[in-house]
């Protein structure tokens, strides 16, 4: 009657629609879709309600989501913006990760934490959500404001620092110890793979776009981007980075031409069936038992804590000459963590990396700063739509 | 470094890349794509060059595959449309139906197949591809005359005759006989769900349509549509039919509001990225060494021989009447064997119901029909091409 596919498309099902269940209940009280979605991996996950257990082939359509996750992503990241923005975005990203960054080992260290897993946990702090963050700038009708604009170039250096460091760390971890041949080796590729992706695909491409027109394969441009982000994921794998950096540059490199093949709103369509997958599953591997380990639970708010401010401090910082206010609303904006925290977070308990116990913390972290920063930027942004809808009005 | 992806990652590109690059070859020698996908797997897959195995996983997603190809065939077709062109149509898919199954299952029987591989080989020989009919009728620019008309209000129809006997064939199969009463309840139950989905979901989805704009979700209308879609492929099978067969209804349900929600582009995309798996998966499983057995490929060149003739003389006859020309135009535009039959064969082989043989027997008369059929309408259509040219320019 059946064949073959019934328990998947079961579980494949009732994952998706409780996912997207829960998203919409979430965008219905004001908060991101995105956490409703773990909360249902969460909530009908093994460790809880044991309703749906993700197996081994949702697993693996989990990370194909995680791939196209990032390649959308890299699709919305302009490398010529990227390049224009400059050195003011660059300077806020760099203090915006360094300081979580070593606050967060730090932490993690005194806490008596292994080495490799207070590396890992202080990687999943370092990332800003760019998704998030240009949703809520949106949402706020700020999105042409100048502290925006600093905003998303250093969100989107962020996200690029944040997998370079995830390269080097999944590198380092991946040996019993730290190498630090093994570190120059992966740092050098990280760095070398960037900006062969940065500066030099996005030409390659440019110089393919007019042959596609020529080809008779429907969809070209589509079905070639698609090919080169399975491609890169792989390269990416194959020189020692995760597969979600090479999606994550094959994004980037296809950007500037992703209105002209209208390439945004299709590779978005498979993101859509493909992510809820992804987040469920990361809900579903969380042990809320954990938390009743009050050892556990006090790491996490005290992470939580840092991650906030080590991010305001690193971020408002750069621009404090800019004044106070545009301090506070940059370094604001800069705090939600989402996807590239998850990511570092699960490739570190998939390389054993991290104890249940971490991984149960950097969630925590992810899900208080992105509930929390929307609620802040909405005040501390508040005035500014205001003063900045007359010049809305203009434009339009 | 990797976490756990790696070979499924490789095993994907390298299928994807394959897949594309025959289909290319094969347009730009003029024929459908589809069949350089399906050579793709028979040349690179386990029974020729070994190149690409597909494990477990990828056969899954060559499932998803099958079930987005036809939900995105169910999206191009609408339940209105449908119900309008009515009663020709209708005459032409069901003698095209008829002489086919009547032709083929005589052969096989004749030629000592068991009853169960006769009924399968019979069903695959029965619907005709509406994606490859299109296809051709469009790129002959005849897709405006009365006679594409025809043809694809019949194709239509064929799909879901062709599906509903493929619901009774599965359903009868899998007894260890033909259960008449079993018969009797799966034709009921698949003719009250083809009823169903042709006259009552459309109503449906249109109550809920402006539900739709109040939810929060982005594109909610997609996320609805992709639900519906995972969920009716789940409850036609729970019901006893094939998956597939609620991905088609789902797609269809949808078909009217679908380009007011622009949901073809993006379920296309969904379907760009995983048809491909499912065309190379089923060139995978074709033995070729199959075909040294003269018994199988005299067989294949009778099936296909049956299987041009009775579909040329069923769907030609009941427009006899309107001229020899139109006869022979519908009947060779409905010659095209496609999806559907693969799918049947796939279910048969799945099922054990149908050897490797009966196998090879369907993929041969699959590629033979679909080979020749384009090659055929192109002489058949010329002159009508140019006849309703100038009607063309008018209505542009």
């Amino acid at each position: 009657m059946t064949y073959g596919t019934d328990t998947l498309l079961l579980e494949l099902f009732a994952i998706f629609v409780w996912a997207k269940f829960f998203g919409e209940l979430f965008e219905q009280i004001t908060l991101p879709a995105v956490l409703g979605e773990i909360l249902a991996g969460v909530v009908l996950g093994p460790y809880a309600t044991k309703l749906v257990s993700p197996g081994p082939t949702v697993s693996s359509i989990a990370e194909l989501g995680a791939i196209f996750l990032l390649f959308t992503v890299g699709l919305e990241t302009s490398p010529k913006d990227l390049i224009r923005v400059g050195r003011q975005a660059f300077g806020v990203a760099f203090a915006g990760i360094a300081l979580p960054f070593v606050f967060g080992f730090a932490f993690m260290h005194i806490s008596g934490a292994p080495p490799h897993e207070s590396t890992f946990v202080a990687a999943a702090m370092v990332a800003t959500s760019v998704g998030i963050t240009a949703r809520v700038l949106a949402d706020l009708h700020v999105l042409h404001t100048r502290v925006a604009q600093i905003i998303l170039g250093a969100a989107v250096f962020d996200d690029i620092l944040g997998m370079v460091l995830l390269a080097v760390v999944s590198g380092v971890a991946s040996e019993a110890g730290v190498q630090w041949l093994q570190l120059t080796v992966v740092f050098t590729e990280a760095v070398a793979f960037a900006l062969f992706m940065i500066f030099l695909a996005p030409r390659i491409v440019q110089r393919i776009g007019p042959g596609l027109a020529r080809m008779s394969t429907q969809n070209a441009p589509l079905v070639l981007s698609l090919a080169i982000c399975l491609g890169l994921s792989v390269a990416a794998e194959k020189i020692g980075l995760a597969a979600i950096i090479g999606a994550f540059f094959a994004g980037m490199a296809f950007a500037e031409y992703s209105p002209q093949w209208n390439l945004s709103p299709r590779v978005s369509a498979i993101n859509e069936f493909l992510a809820p997958f992804f987040f469920f599953t990361m809900g579903a591997q969380l042990d809320l038992h954990l938390f009743g380990s009050r050892r556990v639970l006090l790491s996490a708010i005290a992470i939580s804590i840092l991650a906030v401010l080590s991010k305001v401090l690193g971020c408002g910082l750069p621009v404090l000459r800019e004044g106070w206010p545009t301090a506070l609303r940059v370094g604001v904006g800069m705090m939600p963590r989402g996807e590239v925290a998850l990511i570092v977070a699960l490739v570190g308990l998939q390389m054993k990396m991290v104890s249940s116990g971490a991984y149960a913390i950097v969630i925590f972290m992810t899900a208080a700063t992105t509930l929390f920063a929307p609620l802040l930027m909405r005040g501390l942004f508040r005035g500014m739509a205001e003063e900045a809808s007359p010049e809305t009005a203009i434009a339009e």
